[in-house]
């Protein structure tokens, strides 16, 4: 197959947002943005000199790569509404398997998974971004591509990516709802949550060079049953916290 | 009282490594250096071109300030032994209340905390760590001091400094385990766990700029009970993962 030259997106959300106008900034033709909604379609569209349709009809098939970026569970249904079943699909998801395309009778086709939270406001680096890469056909195609964007890229089979989505549920998501926590408990408590902020930054720097398990600090991997007990007591009145801290207090323990 | 020009350290670990070479190289006299181990208190009396000791009873009393940084459960028997009850004496431990000092029969008192993970590998900036300063009479004097290391300094009640330790408990200890789990999780499926690293640093920049609560992502936070199954099943073998993540999971939703 021929190098990738242009690019169709359907979906104009987050992710499609950076990706589409990182490819247009490299050179890359933007064929058409597809949204529901055509407003945000148009939004960007406008933004990469493509053009903005709203209805699977109108798709063309002059891409040389489709990238779908929706929500999972409507990726199946678009795809049953693309009617050229011999273009060049891929999608951005984490957890819907490649299988998906050769249930819906695609030949050709991939995974082009971004593994960052995008959020509108807040510009990411693309070049730090690590890329998963899966394809039938043509593997090397996408990963030369991603490679355009970004410095680490990675051939990730369908399995492994669902092993990293969970392990990313623990690493991140979960993260958030522990800072969440300890922002609640000092907004309880008239406490300036700011302070906790580069003990926060440097808990995550700290694992780049070594083992989470290595670097465990706290009362509950010095056995220190006193101050835990002491800690317990103070979440008398938050269950779900005490629960929480328990929980997590005996696991660490175990690990030792 | 007079500026505070002259310290002694009562301990060599590492806050009182990093805290002793801080003040060193501001121009401050360090006083003494003791250890319980005659060679740790050398090293670091070397360093700051201090004299070292190994027991309290050669403790002067020339200092205009005498930090104690050791651990937790040693403190109050170190306050018994040094015999001038009259210095201005201070500890920097992030739980031990300030009523240890009185119940020992010191005068002038205070707490010079420095919220931040000290490991001797590993340098830290001082300038940006959070001192949490709380004093009996002099704490304008502390405050001070603090100022001359750090641009983030705070008057911290006891109560405050217990609740900003249990926080940290939940925002440093436990996302560090959470990381430990997603580690072992890619470990056990082959996955490389670098992967996931530039995404645990935007995790943890998220909230430098916004609430915890409002950038929780993930599938509890959308209710995406399908995934949520999905990863609960493949957790069957890993019981303690499995109920960690059905804890979290619940008490994100139950907080929307």
């Amino acid at each position: 197959m021929k190098d990738i030259k242009s690019i169709t997106f359907i979906g104009a959300g987050n992710v499609a947002t950076h990706l589409a106008k990182a490819f247009f900034n490299e050179g890359f033709d933007i064929e058409q943005v597809y949204s529901q909604n055509i407003d945000n379609a148009l939004l960007l569209a406008d933004e990469v000199q493509s053009i903005a349709i709203d209805n699977l009809v109108t798709l063309n098939s002059n891409a040389d790569l489709y990238i779908i970026s929706i929500k999972d569970d409507a990726i199946e249904s678009v795809l049953q509404q693309v009617l050229d079943k011999n273009i060049f699909i891929t999608h951005t998801s984490g957890s819907i398997p490649i299988t998906i395309f050769e249930e819906s009778g695609f030949k050709n086709f991939g995974i082009f998974y971004p593994l960052q939270t995008f959020s509108k406001s807040k510009t990411i680096n693309l070049l730090e971004v690590p890329f998963c890469i899966e394809a039938n056909e043509n593997e090397s195609l996408l990963y030369d591509l991603a490679n355009k964007l970004s410095n680490s890229v990675h051939l990730v089979s369908s399995e492994q990516r669902k092993k990293l989505h969970l392990a990313a549920v623990f690493a991140c998501n979960f993260t958030n709802h522990m800072y969440a926590i300890a922002e609640d408990l000092c907004l309880k408590n008239n406490v300036n949550f700011n302070i906790l902020k580069p003990l926060i930054r440097e808990t995550a720097e700290k694992i780049t060079l070594n083992h989470a398990k290595d670097v465990q600090t706290g009362p509950a991997i010095r056995n220190d049953e006193k101050i835990i007990a002491n800690h317990l007591s103070q979440l008398d009145d938050l269950i779900n916290y005490q629960e929480i801290y328990r929980l997590i207090t005996q696991n660490i323990q175990k690990d030792k």
